[in-house]
């Protein structure tokens, strides 16, 4: 099985770190090949970088030349996961809403802890339209930048371990998700501090790729997720 | 007062269309121009053609040189506007919110008549996004397309018509929004034919615009819509 | 156009306020009738004066002898709007409403502050009907109450200021709504301090007041708003 | 115990049918007393007809001359309940709300059949309020005015039977609550043709207030529903 | 008129407090009979001891020699009420629901006070399925078992005492809910200090029940709750 | 790896078809064992079945001698699922929630199709707390008993197809879930007959059992699932 891991911005260290917690979440015999979109942001923080991200993404996965059984979007909280599932006959996971599902088995709410607190509303927007809202307790900032987790993974550990504890403490959580792709690889250290099970959404999103996969399920084709009518698109791929 | 109103599809003659109907609803004194993307799909009916319309139309207003004071995004049910919002310090205006907007202003009730059924589950997610589900009693579909809606006029004006009916008699609405930018300008013929306040997103769009501008408001920077960070982009402008 | 502007108390130099307000925010060209209920509290501070008031609204209404085109009901939280749709052709714009949609446009969530905080749970309800709840991140009070609004307004802009950094720190509000008639007027000082977009109800009411009479749109009279049935109704006009 | 059950409307036959539903669900030793307003329509279909209602109920028991106990409002769907509990130490029960408890008890879902179609609006606003929505399945009309109840009973019943019916097969109602305080004495038609428990809203509504006084609990005083602050109010009591 | 007062759990001395609190609600000439379950937890504090003492309390209500018109099922936050529903052609009434019913009747908001922390999400579960979350401002926890309530009275009307302040400043409930059964007899000393109606569970149980028998009115048969199907179930009675 | 797949009911033909299904789905390597409860109903189908089903799963777990690394609770939409999350410390997967969980995935919405009528609302309360109810179009009832599934195949893929093309038409499905254990086996016809995807609730529940086990996740023990307090428990296990 070959399933292909997908960042949604431009820097290739964070999809060499994406890859490697792919890697290790999959299956033997799974073999993940890491992406890295030509366009876009260098890291996606907001609406306007995400919308980027989002047509990056799809962009790069069209004009990927070989078979492959899966696609995982690697970006969290980020736009774009409903197009790629169009332009796609195999089955498309976003680690966003992986990790949401995989939390809820874990416990009966769980918190999400990302960087910036502008992407909260961004994250809160995709659990709600991906149904994933209810047992969510909150989704917290640790005030970090995508690329200062790469810069000081100290401090970043830190940061993300004094959220979670508060969304533990304070939000009642049971479960932490690492709400950002860049974090892939931190969840031991936040499970020692915390206690409670912690989701890293890129080894979520494999290990569903794998199943979907493994269970012969792809996307519906009925409705929302038809294949694109065919017609006349400008600029396309970028 | 200058509003530019921008196009979601690369069809120059829809574009048109809906700047007719902005000229019709603004007061004396707005300017309005239209803009047509560059790039993108000649209309969208899914995701990945409304996220390609999401960043041509960011492309769009970003590379636009001159003054402003509001834009108008006229693409019913699509991606985008947030990151508008965030580009841009003027007030930012989606026609599927003005439309439910104003429609929340005329009754208890309304029901979005739309193009194909795919579009449909866009546009929930859209006014769910917006808060506007409460009072939305349905979407329905007409089974047109976007542009068959152009070809032909008189079967399109049927269809809405008919779908109108049922959703005031079946699912209770009190007020029928046209779910689509290229709808605009069939308002009066639905309006006449089932007897309810009909509300087109285009011209809703432009008082709501016009209403801001008049008022000193603008998008709020301290949160989800603040400027984006200074970072390397690739490739943008496309 | 013309627009009546009416006061939910009887409470003359509120009124005065509420059409200066009112008159700022409107185009040249639209006249503003303020009237000030003959009966009802001197303010409305909890449902048994919310309720009279409503009454006390129409009873001014149906007895202002001259034509105009649209109605604002300039309570914040009140009843009473519902009522006037039905016996009224021309659009009925009530101030919460309008702050609620206005603010809606201009960030992901806004906060209101009120005066006493009996008010908060009236407002909330409002806020519900109307389908304005998902996007609200709190409703929060001030603790003065209405009078003493106009009796010392240097203590209420603090009052309310230091309120509207807590709805933006504490609860996310990226938007500030001012959740009383009588603060008409402070909305500059607010937002200077707080650095947020802040809406008054009564210029928001009045410009999407403006909106529907331009767009020539008014009350669905198909279901909840139909004029009231032909019946004996004694006591009436009050 | 003494329990006033206050008509809505001025038509005093009504209020002899509620009164006649009240004392047949009272217990041995509970007294009822029936108010008629003086002032307000003759029957409630529609909001401005309905807030009148609010203030001629509260007009009424505010200047009723006697102790009591508590007091039921006694009209489907209607304004007010929130003012009575700000004006009385007593407690204070609407026989909609009282319906919706009772039926919850009794079935998985609940339906309402209430008489004109333009009454369903409100009576959903009323039960969201009470936060009786998520159980209820529907509201349905059974078309027939107020005043018709009265003057064909036996049209009536076959009218609520009908969708009362609909309402157990098609929205899967397990629970039939009657919907207008002047279905009173209709319950066992109604139960005897669909097979499901049918709940009157007087009924309910005395046992309820009967239970409330008999536990020694009232209206909580400390936030929506204290007593209105002192003020000049001008031409109350009406 | 006789109600069966059911335990959850097997410690007598609580079924003793419990069946203290349902007769000081009854009315005269309501007997009142308590069932302690032979098998279970001698508590319950959790979903494993819950689903145990649902079973358990179905195992000795099937097995009860005798008549009666009414059972409460006198566990706060405990499953098993839909299942004596089934069993059962009289009325079924659980005091967690109990509660939240009478709750509504005297608040805008409620908060439930109960026992040990990891209640609280088993609660919050009951009240949602309930239809009674709307109105819940919170559910807190005392930190005290349901045993230690019995051991040490003084302390938990003090434990219980803080977090019922807590509730009603911080999450601003109006009422106060006491959340175990355990807790029944407390109410007036909470309600003393903190100024708000408390509601028992066990009494406001009581008098629901009561109320249902007097109306003539049981548990739906027509889907839900139908009578078990006939078919072989080993082991049971337990 | 081990999973234990536990029948919720007492019949060992239907154990075996679960076994079946999730050998199949199973990765090489993992062992299924399955386990049929000694005491219990039948089939289930109702509340008081399933809360009996529920205590019955969990005594045959904590009687089981033997390692293993995850459990599947392999009965739709019953109860049970959050006690044994407390008693173990290995994952359990409901296939109900994996259902859901992986339909998510699939599509913009599911429905779901089950036995009998009367279990669909504990498959919607199943699925509510859960939050999995936002993406939910329906539950269906095919209106054959959970033993006549077995009894007559063929006439059971007729009745489950005809009514997952009306989800799909109807409700706008796009995803269809078999609601009970023992429709394992018929997806394939489902989907063939359909064209959407249809999921299998055994197989989602062991791939999504391998999954957790994979990535090292198991349930939090923090709060809701903490293991049950020492106390004492009469007749257990059973």
């Amino acid at each position: 099985m070959k399933i292909l891991v997908v960042n949604v911005n431009t820097t290739a260290s964070m999809t060499e770190g994406i890859v490697r917690s792919a890697r290790a979440a999959a299956r033997p015999g799974t073999e993940i090949v890491g992406l890295t979109p030509r366009v876009g942001p260098e890291s996606c923080e907001g609406n306007f970088e995400s919308y980027f991200a989002a047509l990056a993404v799809m962009n790069e996965v069209v004009q990927y030349d070989g078979q492959y059984d899966a696609v995982v979007q690697a970006g969290f909280g980020e736009h774009g996961r409903e197009g790629l599932q169009e332009l796609l006959e195999v089955p498309v996971v976003d680690i966003t809403e992986a990790a949401g599902h995989v939390a809820s088995l874990l416990g009966h709410r769980y918190s999400v802890v990302t960087t910036l607190d502008r992407a909260v509303p961004l994250i809160e927007d995709r659990l709600l339209l991906a149904g994933l809202d209810r047992r969510c307790a909150s989704v917290r900032s640790s005030g970090l930048s995508v690329l200062e987790l790469e810069d000081d993974p100290d401090r970043a550990v830190k940061a993300i371990v004094d959220e979670a504890e508060r969304a533990v403490t304070e939000d009642h959580a049971e479960v932490v998700v690492l709400g950002c792709g860049g974090m892939a690889g931190l969840d031991e250290a936040v499970r020692r501090a915390t206690g409670v099970p912690v989701v890293d959404g890129v080894a979520a999103a494999v290990t569903l790729a794998e199943s979907l996969v493994g269970l012969g399920l792809s996307t519906s084709k009925v409705r929302t997720y038809a294949p694109p009518r065919p017609k006349r698109i400008t600029g396309w791929p970028l």
